[in-house]
């Protein structure tokens, strides 16, 4: 166990953001936390996010590592959250900060995630879910959502699900674990867990789902789709204010070997 | 059946609002939904509200009726909510329209209300909940909420859960028929179902009940501060954030006799 590297557990409500990353345009969560450390700890630091979460959408558990620099006061780690949120706006929330051994790394070590979608199901909106849930009026049949949504489960290339984002994406083959619908009232959740993301990819199983579950798209067709490897051939790409990034999983503490450990190694893939 | 007296049905996120009743200082819901009902129908219409809920508190079943002015526009039922919600703010939104009986009141024919009422409590606060839940960081014990809940309900005087609100009420005897405690991960739940609540009850029952889960008042002790009926005894009162009407319901559809049928009668209660 090293002092060094510290796994950060973060909370945000997205709304106001350009998502987690650091962009050119924008205040990005992530940019917001840095500030917050840097005060904290009087020098800059890094921070290398699980996923990098599209603007508007929200966090219960993005996970992000970062090195102490190195001079910076020793801050007990069960004192960092409270040290943080003292210096963070009330939507970004630190929930937790654990010490992890140096070859930790939160994007590459993660061994899965689990986001969470929520439709609020109704002629009209739940006024207390307007930042948190994707209205549709329209009457969704749940059964067949269901059935579409077992399509998505398995070792599948989810090309037709993802936003193309300019550059070219080699490895489109991801695998789903779970991708559950459950509706209480008016309110339906789903729930995506899986090894990998890509890019809008959750948005676009939600946004095809939903079509299946007004009749626009059927059932059975969901396999197709997958197949077409097209992205224009499946449903709508879901808005972002109702997507959660739930948890972030690592297996082997989230250790990665050799080259990915170093902190800056960046990928091509992009993620949700 | 008239044609004249409407129930609507209102939904709203009172977080930038006064509360619901007109007010001298502060934006009131009711004032909002009444220009937008001016709007729609070219003269101006008064709203009676079921419930005057406090500055900050939310509604998803706030009821309240009106009168159709003499000479507007025919709008048949089913189409008011979209028609007004067009004209009003995305936190307030009109859930449903119905014609009702020329003696229906809204506030004193109602029979009963249920609030609901969320605590996150964990050390930090989850960001997605800040405008609808109370942060409690401290351990709550969920076992002795619910004993002294238990002690809530019946035919009781409220007394001393209620906010001394400058001048006299007489009757402060009011029947709690369902006082529930819920505990899902780290959200808790109150359900509490009553024909009536006294000025700022529904806070202070929460806030006694969260000073027991505490430890620092004892569960047993809950009827004992009923029967002194004195504020300063009770605990604290829970902040409006948390709170939402979540319910009005309806006897005998609703309708009053005599004098309280007019629809300016206001009588002395005053409620949360």
């Amino acid at each position: 166990m090293s002092w060094k590297r510290h796994k950060l557990t973060i909370a945000f409500d997205g709304t106001g953001y350009a998502g987690w990353q650091r962009q050119k345009t924008g205040l990005a969560v992530q940019a917001v936390v840095e500030v917050a450390l840097a005060d904290l700890l009087g020098s800059r630091v890094v921070l290398h996010g699980s996923s990098r979460t599209d603007a508007g959408v929200h966090a219960l558990g993005m996970v992000a590592h970062l090195d102490m620099p190195v001079g910076a006061p020793r801050i007990p780690c069960e004192k960092l959250p409270l040290a943080l949120n003292a210096r963070l706006p009330e939507d970004v929330r630190v929930v937790r900060a654990e010490r992890v051994p140096e070859g930790f790394h939160a994007r590459f070590g993660a061994s899965g995630k689990e986001y969470r979608y929520q439709v609020w199901n109704a002629r009209v909106m739940n006024p207390l879910l307007a930042r948190t849930a994707w209205h549709v009026p329209v009457a969704l049949d749940p059964e067949a959502m269901r059935r579409a949504a077992a399509a998505f489960v398995g070792r599948h290339d989810f090309r037709s699900m993802a936003a193309n984002h300019g550059y070219r994406i080699e490895d489109t083959v991801r695998t789903v674990r779970l991708c559950q619908v459950r509706r209480v009232g008016e309110l339906i959740t789903f729930r995506i867990r899986g090894d990998g993301f890509l890019y809008k990819m959750c948005r676009g199983m939600v946004g095809t789902l939903v079509q299946v579950g007004q009749g626009k798209i059927g059932a059975e067709d969901v396999g197709r789709i997958l197949e077409q490897k097209d992205r224009r051939v499946a449903g709508v790409t879901a808005p972002a204010c109702g997507l959660v990034l739930w948890k972030v999983f690592y297996r082997n503490g989230g250790v990665v070997e050799g080259e990915l450990a170093a902190a800056g190694a960046e990928r091509s893939e992009e993620e949700e």
